[in-house]
């Protein structure tokens, strides 16, 4: 099993007003309410068809500039490291992203957006429509609530 | 852009009480309380330090068993075809699978979750934490919501 691989390729890419790691909002309270596109290729556009319908949607995405893989991370909301799997780092094994939207208007094969924090050129891998959610009451939140009550806040996007 | 390819590498895989496709609920009102296990492989094991503390992860991961890709998808939910992207339909480009489980417990590199739709076997791509969620009063479902108007019900995992 281990010695699996799968090939992936891009559905479209993500119009982003963030051209460098730096200029995400990171760490304590970090809202991310950036408006951006998701641009994709004309030959998967059919699959968007009803789309409009969804409010908010999923978009898997790959960190392209991540240049590693690591196992630990040191989140910015933290000054502890945790594992990779319990954190939204980019330097994560496969380097996917997973980032929830609000989908503002279509235009043709162009989602326009809100709640972006991908870098500008982000590869798009799949989008998925939100169809339900955990309440917050229901939501526990392990080290990263521990860090929030030391005054740190939430890692970035993931 | 649309030249690239990336390469995914399994850094497990999910244990289910789910043989086949048929096995899984689909459907008006599907619910998956099914428990089953994300079995880590040894090597990534690092990656899951502390996430004991969080109540919901998200699983991506692979319809390794979807044998084709479609742009338009007809689910069991409804009588209509909508735009693959628009559904959690199996059959979609790149084949990612994402799933939300609540975890009950961490054995080692075992993680015992409860909310598994996936098959058995299947290779899991990456973990995160939930960290937070849209209120459901805020979400809007587009066709689904008219076909459970109509009598029918939400379309499987995804």
């Amino acid at each position: 099993m281990s010695r699996q691989r799968f090939t992936m390729r891009p559905i479209g890419v993500v119009r982003s007003p963030y051209r460098d790691r730096d200029d995400i909002p990171h760490g304590l309270g970090a809202r991310h309410r950036a408006e951006g596109v998701l641009d994709i290729l004309p030959e998967y556009a059919a699959g968007l068809a009803d789309i409009e319908g969804f409010s908010h949607l999923f978009v898997l995405w790959l960190f392209h500039r991540s240049p590693r893989t690591s196992l630990v991370s040191h989140p910015p909301s933290d000054d502890r490291p945790h594992g990779v799997f319990a954190t939204r780092s980019p330097s994560r094994p496969n380097r996917i992203g997973l980032t929830l939207v609000e989908l503002l208007r279509r235009d043709g094969n162009r989602l326009e957006v809100r709640g972006v924090d991908m870098l500008d050129e982000s590869p798009i891998l799949d989008i998925k429509p939100v169809l339900s959610s955990v309440p917050d009451g229901e939501l526990r939140r392990g080290w990263l609530a521990d860090a929030e009550a030391r005054g740190r806040g939430p890692n970035g996007s993931g």
